[in-house]
């Protein structure tokens, strides 16, 4: 049985699903793995929790998310950097939001973990977008590894299937359907709303942000193409290298339009070379999809990505729940694939 | 770099595919995985060639699979153990027919193999569904690993998907539709065609074997369920466990009665518990499924399999394409993983 520290950073939806599956999977993952699972601490703006000295979540069965809010446990004094020091090493989990422009305070964090010899698994997309290379490197230089399937669309299977179920063969494009807020929305579009309906639908279900820009225009499923063609393809795309359009201004006219030639418009991000051995490129922008393209049936806020290799043909994924519990699991498998033989 | 020793067993469609894809992607693997992969040896009916004492096909870039049947170098005088033994170990590629009635030839290489200390990529269900008990437990005694993802879909990823993609959630429920024939033939039948026009149809395409029994009888589908189940959910069924019906005696009326359901008609895997904890249990037959069913589009020679999971939601993977090259690509992978770190 093999002893895995785990330290937390970020306490949020995300933060919090990923701590109550800890728990929850604990058993699990020993029997199953091999792999004993310890949280030894949880750090958030309020304060950092150090769950081994206090005793009080060691085998993580007591407490939920909301009871440990209410703990007079969450210490000032310490910081993240303590509490890494604390343990031999490990995988610090990265639940703090995505900064597309600054990359704060993701970026700072996997740089301290790396650098004190963690392993990272992140839901967060910032720093991976914004400093590809120097990430990279260092966690190649120190033998350790950034796993970022919960920032590449979570609980939608991408960065492994790219990489262990279509080994060996050369994957020429790959095309998602990434961002569930502009497939809802583009959706509901297609069913006869407009798009200040359809977004203001998606805002009242709490499917899209009070400012959904990050979404609707495009960011969101930028960052996510290049962190899974970064891992995928081992290339280095910075999101200032891609070109990126959304669904902002999309009007009746156009649905109609492409319904009138049979078609299905999604906003797609897609990698590609310009021709074999040229560097990968990246685009994000509405796509008109014929009724049978692998994507053409995911609707609503589903995500799918297809992936077009030289051996095994085309290869489609789609489904993987859109919320915080999806997440959790995309980071719980991150750390299963770091330690398991 | 890592030198890897090949022995193909079986030198039909699959075999040559398998040949011609290692020498196209020697350099790539020894690039991309560390892995120099060495085919040593080729098996087949008409003899043994020896590719590294000939020194012909050493880095296999020489002749073609149908060059390789001209010369005279298939030696009757040598066995398959007498290969095994020339070489330290490595990994025997099973590339011989399927037989789920005698699990032969499969089920004495496999054995063989596993003797001798040498890993397997098996493109060939029958041992796999006929003796998963004695399989998995000589291999486990020896520390060597069977890959069958040839034999369970081949080019559509099923068993990484489920053991990687998934690992941490409970898989709940798996359905696939991983028969091409069968797909094809009710795809057709939704088309206006009869059973025999269909099934006709799809021989003349070459689809269909001219015996299609294991085919439209769901033997075929029954025995990729069982290999997946068996890989993924680590469950030990054989064929024998396995309620399976088939596609015989599907006419004009059903399929009418399921369009006016609004339904599809598809031949299906299923594998569930009947509650938590209680024994795997795969069915195969007829579904209706509704419009939105992740597996409802998937038409054609196309499969699919879709899981369910407590934390994910349902994950679905379709494509990959059904002809040798597809399954060769499927046992390189299996190769690939065995090795890569």
């Amino acid at each position: 049985m093999e002893k895995i520290n785990i330290i937390l950073v970020g306490f949020g939806h995300v933060g919090r699903a990923f701590f109550e599956l800890l728990k929850t999977t604990y058993d699990a993952c020993q029997f199953r793995y091999g792999l004993q699972l310890e949280l030894r601490g949880i750090a958030r703006q309020k304060g950092i929790m150090l769950l081994s000295s206090t005793q009080k979540v060691l085998s993580p069965s007591y407490f939920s998310e909301g009871e440990l809010d209410n703990l007079d446990d969450w210490i000032k004094e310490i910081t993240i950097s303590d509490l890494l020091n604390e343990f031999n090493q490990g995988v610090l989990v990265d639940c703090t939001p995505s900064n597309l422009t600054s990359g704060e305070p993701g970026l700072s964090l996997i740089r301290l973990a790396l650098e004190k010899g963690w392993h990272v698994a992140t839901a967060s997309k910032g720093a991976l977008v914004l400093k590809p290379d120097e990430l990279k490197d260092l966690a190649k230089e120190k033998g350790l590894v950034i796993k970022a399937s919960a920032a590449a669309a979570a609980a939608l299977p991408t960065i492994d299937v790219g990489q262990r179920a279509l080994a060996g063969t050369e994957i020429m494009t790959m095309e998602g359907i990434l961002n569930g807020t502009t497939n809802y929305i583009l959706t509901r579009m297609a069913g006869g709303l407009d798009f200040n309906q359809a977004l203001k639908e998606a805002q009242e279900k709490g499917i899209a942000e009070p400012d959904p820009s990050i979404d609707i225009d495009g960011w969101d499923t930028a960052a996510k193409m290049i962190i899974i063609a970064n891992e995928v393809l081992d290339s280095r795309i910075k999101l200032s290298d891609v070109q990126v359009r959304g669904i902002r201004g999309i009007n009746r006219d156009i649905m109609e339009k492409a319904n009138s030639l049979n078609k299905i418009l999604k906003l797609f991000g897609k990698c590609y070379q310009e021709k074999a051995g040229s560097p990968w490129k990246i685009e994000v922008g509405l796509a008109l999809l014929e009724r049978h393209h692998p994507l053409a049936m995911i609707n609503g806020t589903s995500k799918g990505i297809v992936f077009y290799t030289d051996t095994m043909g085309w290869i489609a994924v789609s489904g993987g729940q859109s919320n915080p519990k999806g997440a959790a699991a995309a980071l719980l498998k991150d750390i299963i694939s770091i330690y398991r033989p």
